[in-house]
């Protein structure tokens, strides 16, 4: 039988790590970590990965930690924050000394890639779940979901699709792009610092693009107007309430459109001040039509 | 069936109360929370409680939440710290209202009791397990496990053995202030605030005394001599090894021995340099010996 300071060991080399940062006063292994946040807003966002909800049962453990971490970092992109560091709360119930090593790898490969600290956590004897508390500062203002207005227009970063038909190709062992998204997510921090000074709102689609623009057009009082067509997708998902592809969707006035080129920013359609939404096609033929922002939730 | 908005709206009076502090830029129902600490080192600690683990199956809704919170803040206690925001990340397979209904009730007499805000939180369905993250700052420096010298006196703040005893009333239905201790632990914020400026290291009891002041001993390479008959314990407890009791354990030199009360604090004992840790008796016997610091672990 391990013991938990047997699994605290395998992350205790990543903790080390957060010594380099400055900013961190106290790391791991007291009661709990000190941080000179120096003055700036610390943004923060909590995130449960579950077993069988957010990642299939057979899935591997360095990959279980790394979507785990990039899906809680998204929040921070879409809230126009980038990430400084993080704790995790694992619940588990693996055994073997290996699993928690595996998924340390992935706690590490994730640091290389988003270059934040670990600098502490919990861990509990129970089905597998993992807490992921993330920390961050804004690039410039805070990116809220109430700010849309009328006659903004309403773009996301790039095509829909990839987590449904990743978590698909998954089930099917069908190594793909897709299968790569969903094992590790990415969170849109650099289009997240660009549209920062100047999106009007923005949240990251994780709940699926009608239910999260139906967020900020219910928490801007606002209503929308989206064109089927324009709407980049994988070929085959027509679904629009699936999530998990963690792009963002944002809004802006027409005045910042030249700050979006149109191979990274795709315009799909426009508020109102209606506070309907409505899915049209290229006719201007009404697709999906939803009274009201309750409906959706 | 119950939808994560219905759940989501027992918290939402919470929440609220955010707005009131200044210090909450941007509360939850964001992607993220903004906070401005305001040039103040942020103190932060994540702990897990578990059905069956960290209270038993049929513990009421309201003293999950209570309980759950106070254990975790807890931890700023230990770090000379007083809470500010806590977030949640909920675990949950109740299916009726009512269930979230009295956990959130647990929640604000925490609040009411520890004076913090909430700011957000995630919830996802599955075996009953709340991860409570605490945010606090510090009352003066804070309060490591690594500052223990030879020749410091080592106290605890209380009686110990509630913890014990209150989850034994539990099971046989008997009222007594363990249950109430034991349902409602105290963070020993008062405490940690008188001790924060000369306390030399300090830890909260929650793995039990022994290994608790194994973990200051080994951070700070010194050794402890404790005299079992002064440590002020409930009749019928003998096991030093069980936790769950949330008094503090710190050191602190002889100057300063003359702040602290004796009804208030408990001398148990002498930090010495051999890196062992032995208690006696009251007659200078040793009841138990342990050599190094791993062997408690």
């Amino acid at each position: 039988m391990i013991s938990e300071t047997d699994i605290l060991k395998t992350f205790q080399h990543l903790v080390k790590r957060s010594d380099a940062d400055e900013s961190i006063i106290i790391g791991s292994g007291d009661d709990a970590a000190v941080i000179n946040t120096k003055d700036k807003c610390l943004v923060h966002s909590v995130d449960i990965s579950k077993i069988n909800s957010h990642f299939p049962r057979n899935f591997l453990p360095n990959d279980i930690a790394y979507r785990s971490i990039a899906i809680a970092l998204s929040d921070l992109a879409a809230m126009g924050a980038y990430p400084s560091f993080i704790t995790i709360g694992l619940t588990c119930d693996e055994k073997k000394i290996e699993w928690y090593e595996r998924f340390s790898k992935g706690v590490e490969e994730s640091m290389n890639e988003f270059n934040f600290s670990l600098v502490g956590g919990d861990i509990t004897y129970g089905e597998l779940s993992v807490c992921v508390n993330v920390f961050g500062y804004l690039f410039d203002k805070p990116l809220l979901r109430s700010g849309a207005k009328p006659g903004d227009k309403i773009f996301i970063t790039g095509q829909l699709g990839h987590g449904q038909k990743g978590l698909e190709d998954f089930k099917r062992k069908n190594d793909s792009i897709s299968l790569e998204k969903f094992k590790k997510p990415t969170p849109q921090f650099k289009k997240s610092k660009h549209i920062s000074s100047f999106a009007s709102s923005c949240v990251d689609i994780s709940d699926g693009l009608i239910k999260d623009l139906t967020s900020i057009c219910s928490m801007s009082q606002v209503g929308a107007k989206i064109i089927y067509e324009d709407i980049p997708k994988l070929r085959g998902i027509d679904d629009l309430s699936y999530g998990d592809d963690f792009e963002l969707c944002f809004t802006t006035s027409d005045k910042n459109i030249k700050q979006l080129n149109k191979d990274d920013y795709f315009c799909i359609g426009e508020i109102t001040s209606d506070k309907e939404i409505t899915l049209l096609n290229a006719n201007n033929e009404v697709k999906l039509e939803k009274d009201g922002w309750d409906s959706f939730k």
